[in-house]
């Protein structure tokens, strides 16, 4: 037997064969997540159903050197949850009680498990409010969206996931439980190792318990978009809104391509012929300051030429607008056979240059790239779509162009994604070898043996880009 | 000659004289910081004027094992920059130049030894705010701020310091200069180590360059005094105006004792007879919202007894009354010989039995203990005054009773004067050993010979508690 049937057979003597599987065909459906990655089938899926469960799992794939892949919904775009070697997964869906709400504190604690959308249902009805909203909310989970330091076009205003994260029990990658954090708003005991766990991507534990701080629900939600005939003039209006410092919530861009998508799904919205458009939401206590802040929002965006500003009237017309956004990537995966999602992030002031660029490197290498994004963070989703497997090439050219714009700009290459496994050959353009070793210690501390999704922010060194 | 006396030489022959000071009567003034800790004076003082002085230091103190003090302007309050061994220590206060101030992007790069309130003057200047704002703001460097994650009455509103550092470079225990983090306002790109660094207390990096994250000014500011019969009803208050979301950038709790600190200082107050006051300010971009808001928490404190809620209606009466409160700590220091300041954190609805219990102590103890803070936060200073050295013991024990009733609570010890030394004794009762022992691998792994700050955050084994 090898190590890894020795682990597998050995999870599921101690833990049963329905919380340990090994049907392969069972095994088969969790290798992959939602990004284009070559995977293998896992040994052995564990679906746990507690944090002994995640103790029992990690302490025989130490005894064993067994690769260990924890994950939640896998709706990662970077591999993150991708089974990239032969392992283990551990499944944390199962664990997704609410364990204690409180009001009073604004705070919740919840298992990993829990569907982010779930959770805001839950606390909305309790007038609060979890402001981070990946695009995934509906499926993924808090455990990954902990795990990517999630955001969402609301980070805008309220940051991303750590932001709202007190403290958590995760399972290091040695086997051991460890609390982190606290249960109040503010603390400063030790280091902040709850936030050095926050977006590490599964590579130094998986969580077990999460303590998340929520904010009072904002009754007043107005919104606008505004329409231009040309990039640079929306990417200005951004650039103009942020300096302003107007109370907004999210800044959201969509290019051309975006704008063409939108208008085919939904032909009464009027988005035909626009080069550009902006999404802009205001929130507050106030509806009549809420519905000031839109006014100026409004006026600033004529003042750079937005040729129509649409006021969201009602409820009804917000949600037409945001359910078509949310189903903007799959509209676009619907477009071609292949996709790839970036996540690069330049300072506001380079949006214009980094829009320049990408339309640049689309036509030098003759592919569509669709963009839009989280424009008042600096943050876009540059797509690359294609139909034929020979156009790879194109591809991981265009990427690697992107990536070297990006940084060029004084940018960063995931403002939400992660690194996973596509971007870890990356890293090294992006971050200084000292930080790199620093960061392989920091890992060595929590998984000494290095059994937590190996190859993942750090490229294995066999592995070669994307 | 000793390994101190080659470091302290070496240092002086490497560096010169005017920056690596040895005279005895000059780095005399350099063991202490604001807090009651036992020092010894420094051999050497470098006065570090860029991060290659830093980096000579560190590796030099290496190749010794020579203990390394960072400090700014020394106004911690747990001995985080006191000279508790015989070592070295690097004054970052010379290195305290703007290096670039970017309103597009709202973001500044200072050096570490920049004076907090200085940054603040000069970006206010430009239309833009840098939120975080310790008592000592008027004095203490935004290097101190950032090692010990400085906050202040406005992180009720938005966050201690932490939520402000986008990236800085430091030089690392084992001397490699390392940039962490970012320029863009959003980012993911492995390991948080940025995070880790804020709040680490000079125990990991010395902080060479900060990169910090402003946002706009906001135009409207007002505030209001509510005073009360009885402190559960001021507790009360802060509970229900937490719950309810109104859009306050502080809630400030003054205790009995404090109020006639208050009084004595300027009668026309009115603060005679007040057994607890709430000082609440709202800020935004729209003064009838603002103003609206301040209605709203006037009523709600009268709701809950207040028996006189004073508005502030001139910048002239807010300040005078913030200018009290900013030398609350002195002025109490001026009541007795001996002073500790401490700094517990609990859940904002566990308040009033925080102060119920500060209160059954103080009595039990016989010692007078002034109680202030940042109510909205859950975080109060508590402060112990005495005079004859004889108390000391009652003192101590007053001190672990508080630790005790905290943590009962679910609160923690520190909400931003850190560790230090002063508590390190108590860090095992808050955290578990698996913790600790994880907090201390990552401290080998920037400073693997344990050069920074020896016996802060961990207690060195024969240290004894306070």
């Amino acid at each position: 037997m090898t190590p890894l049937e020795r682990t597998a057979l050995g999870l599921e003597r101690l833990l049963g064969p329905s919380t340990a599987v090994t049907d392969p065909a069972l095994c088969e459906g969790y290798a992959r997540d939602e990004s284009e990655t070559d995977t293998v089938t896992p040994a052995c899926v564990v679906r746990a159903r507690s944090a002994d469960d995640v103790r029992a799992t990690l302490r025989l794939a130490n005894a064993h050197d067994t690769p260990v892949f924890a994950r939640g919904a896998g709706t990662g775009r970077t591999g993150g949850a991708a089974v990239t070697e032969p392992g283990v997964v551990i499944d944390t869906t199962a664990m997704n009680q609410v364990v204690a709400l409180s009001r009073t504190e604004q705070r919740v604690i919840v298992e990993p498990g829990l569907v982010t959308a779930a959770l805001q249902a839950l606390v909305e009805a309790e007038g609060l409010f979890f402001p981070p909203d990946p695009q995934s909310a509906a499926w993924s989970t808090l455990g990954g969206n902990v795990a990517e330091n999630a955001a969402g076009p609301r980070a805008y205003k309220y940051g991303p996931t750590r932001n709202y994260v007190l403290g958590l029990d995760a399972v290091s990658g040695d086997g051991t439980l460890v609390s982190h954090g606290r249960m109040t708003r503010k603390g400063v005991t030790g280091y902040d190792t709850t936030a050095l766990l926050v977006g590490s991507e599964g590579t130094l534990a998986v969580f077990t318990r999460l303590t998340l701080a929520l904010t009072a629900l904002r009754p007043a939600v107005t919104g606008l978009w505004a329409l231009f005939g040309h990039t640079h003039d929306a990417a200005r209006a951004v650039t103009a809104l942020t300096a302003r410092g107007l109370d907004v919530r999210c800044i959201e861009f969509f290019d051309g391509h975006c704008c063409r998508v939108i208008d085919r799904a939904d032909p009464a919205l009027g988005w035909a012929r626009t080069e550009a458009a902006l999404v802009i939401e205001c929130d507050g206590g106030d509806p009549e300051a809420v519905a000031r802040t839109r006014e100026a929002v409004g006026a600033l965006c004529v003042e750079h030429r937005a040729r129509e500003v649409l006021v969201a009237e009602s409820v009804d017309e917000r949600e037409a607008l945001w359910a078509v956004r949310k189903t903007m990537s799959r509209a676009l995966r619907a477009l071609r056979r292949f996709k790839l999602s970036e996540d690069v992030v330049v300072p506001v002031g380079a949006l214009e240059a980094l829009l320049d660029a990408v339309a640049e490197i689309a036509a030098r290498e003759g592919l569509t790239m669709p963009t839009y994004g989280h424009a008042g963070d600096g943050n876009l989703h540059v797509n690359l779509l294609w139909d034929d497997p020979a156009e790879r090439p194109a591809v991981e050219r265009a990427v690697a162009s992107l990536f070297r714009a990006t940084l060029d700009l004084g940018g960063t290459l995931s403002g939400e994604h992660g690194v996973g496994v596509l971007k870890a050959p990356f890293l090294g353009w992006e971050q200084g070898d000292a930080l790199i070793a620093l960061q392989r210690g920091l890992k060595a501390v929590f998984d000494p043996r290095g059994v937590l999704n190996p190859g993942k922010i750090f490229a294995r060194p066999s592995h070669r880009g994307c």
